[in-house]
């Protein structure tokens, strides 16, 4: 058993909690963010948190209106030129809210006037200072060292935010049934298991992630996660991105993730999918698209997800789970211990 | 000779006159935009030109202080729920004036009433039909596969731009030592081909390439043109996301290439550098910082500009050069022609 295994499987209680004692923050945040009349949205986070905070990028455009931008930090701490804040509301998303780049971007925006919120477990740190509102994450101690539930938690806050400053009913009810999808999607752990024991998985130097739309910020974080955990090296891409150049480094060792859920992500996903196959690249397919699932090759590597009741924009939260998954079992098959911290990172 | 050679070798020109003939339409811009009032800046681009969108993001945020946000292109495309613009000055980057995305984008910000800009060579294109204003890249047609010269016009345009908005005598006097700089940094060119002839580069399957700030966009645009023509797998970091999780994949048989022009930038990455020297990692340098350069292993893999006169801000027009003539040797050492579209692009 690994730490790492364990939050994994935290998941669907965890979510299931957080939903349900969120609420009254997220109607104080919809309070205070609508009387505040923000112009734009600016987001500050690093590494996991950033990919939450992409995914908050697309869900906030869509639902809200609201203009969204991802921070440059260094604007802030290296060059001391940050932009005007005044009309901003500005999101700092950290797990344990010691990140001193992201709190000094929720610090410059306070100062300027902006309304400030932190995404964070721990409602006195820095970054908790820093804000007007906090919602804390509510996933209890972070023990392993990637990140897994306090992703889907952070991805799952955010949702209920919007799911009430949009008074989106499709979002509210879609909330209710995450717990359960979440629970099915764990239930793929044999069947990935399985899949990490072949050999050209074990072997495979580097890996292809695809994703469009609300599941782009998925194929990121999954990336992320065979890259800390498996050490593979996984490049994620946008799959309209994709065509613009990288298409050229396909070859066949070159093992390919395609992630999408049922919407107008998916023809996309499906041409991309037949170019790749034609090429012979193996191909892992998450999600519950039947055409996408049946591009999988071998059959093993389609992992289908039970996304009834979900809009798209809601299944990021479950698509990234069969992901950190593969990432945990790869991981071992390749003698790796996804809880280690290898030596070299206590240098920096 | 190839196609990309030219155009790498045209950009000197290109920019002596492009920078002249621009100045009247910056001029236009300038008081279009400053006339309007937008809240915001709205940038939408793919491929190498997003690399110069990001670049226009750090300039406009720290010169003119507007907030600069990045379009995902699918919320106008795939599902129709696009951000509202209509107080934004929305900007569409594309050489070719072609990609229907980025008309997609520029169309909707127009049809909310936003101010709409091309940067474009062809102004009679779809995407200049979508602008209030045009600004021209001058850099006549592209022939060569990857984009070069097109790059660094859509930078010095923007550099123009903001020296005008910004009214910064700083970057306008910086701008006059472009030309020669870049002229300089292509007098590198048998320093480069030398360093490409090693056995370790010609295996090299994947790569880093790390940069921060100003500069992060330099490291984006590098490793895109390493993959696109040397097909190496490369990945950009920022030197900050770097210690999130990326670094546990460095081995030392994956080459690392720094860049960085003297300023708040470099610190970080000398303290970057000497984690990987200790880890046995070969390092490229790119830059005027002396401390930078000696990281390089071996020592010919420093490759040092004459950025003289020039605010770091502008350093990026200069810092990518070596990085394309780097790909374009390594491509040839590898035996690959930098100008023939792989077979599996014509499927897509």
């Amino acid at each position: 058993m690994t730490l790492m295994r364990d939050e994994i499987f935290e998941q669907p209680g965890i979510l299931e909690r957080s939903l349900n004692e969120g609420l009254s923050v997220a109607h104080e945040v919809c309070r205070r963010a609508t009387s505040f009349d923000p112009n734009f949205v600016f987001i500050a986070a690093r590494g996991s948190s950033d990919n939450a905070a992409t995914y908050a990028r697309y869900l906030l455009e869509s639902y809200t209106s609201l203009p969204v931008s991802l921070a440059a930090p260094s604007l802030f701490t290296l060059y001391k030129r940050p932009p005007d804040l005044k009309k901003a509301w500005v999101i700092g998303i950290s797990q344990s809210g010691q990140t001193p780049d992201i709190v000094e971007v929720l610090s410059e925006g306070r100062k300027q006037g902006a309304f400030t919120l932190a995404l964070t477990n721990d409602p006195l740190s820095p970054l908790a200072k820093e804000a007007h509102v906090v919602m804390k994450l509510g996933t209890g101690t972070k023990h392993s060292i990637a990140a897994t539930k306090t992703y889907t938690a952070e991805l799952a806050m955010m949702a209920l935010l919007v799911a009430e400053l949009a008074d989106s009913n499709g979002l509210r009810v879609g909330l209710q049934r995450l717990p359960s999808a979440v629970q099915q999607a764990l239930s793929l752990e044999e069947k990935v298991k399985e899949l990490t024991s072949r050999e050209s998985y074990k072997q495979a130097a580097h890996s292809l992630v695809l994703g469009r739309g609300y599941n782009f910020p998925t194929a990121l974080e999954i990336a992320l996660k065979l890259k800390e955990v498996a050490h593979v090296f996984a490049s994620p891409y946008s799959a309209a991105d994709f065509l613009h150049g990288p298409f050229t480094i396909v070859d066949k060792s070159l093992p390919a993730l395609l992630v999408g859920a049922n919407g107008p992500a998916i023809p996309g996903l499906l041409e991309l999918a037949q170019n790749l196959r034609e090429l012979g690249v193996e191909i892992i397919s998450i999600g519950d698209d039947p055409g996408l699932l049946r591009f999988a090759t071998p059959a093993g590597a389609a992992l289908p997800l039970d996304l009834k009741g979900l809009p798209e924009a809601l299944s990021p939260i479950v698509c990234v789970v069969p992901g950190q998954l593969l990432a945990l079992h790869l991981a071992q098959a390749r003698g790796l211990d996804p809880d280690h911290t290898p030596e070299r990172n206590k240098v920096l």
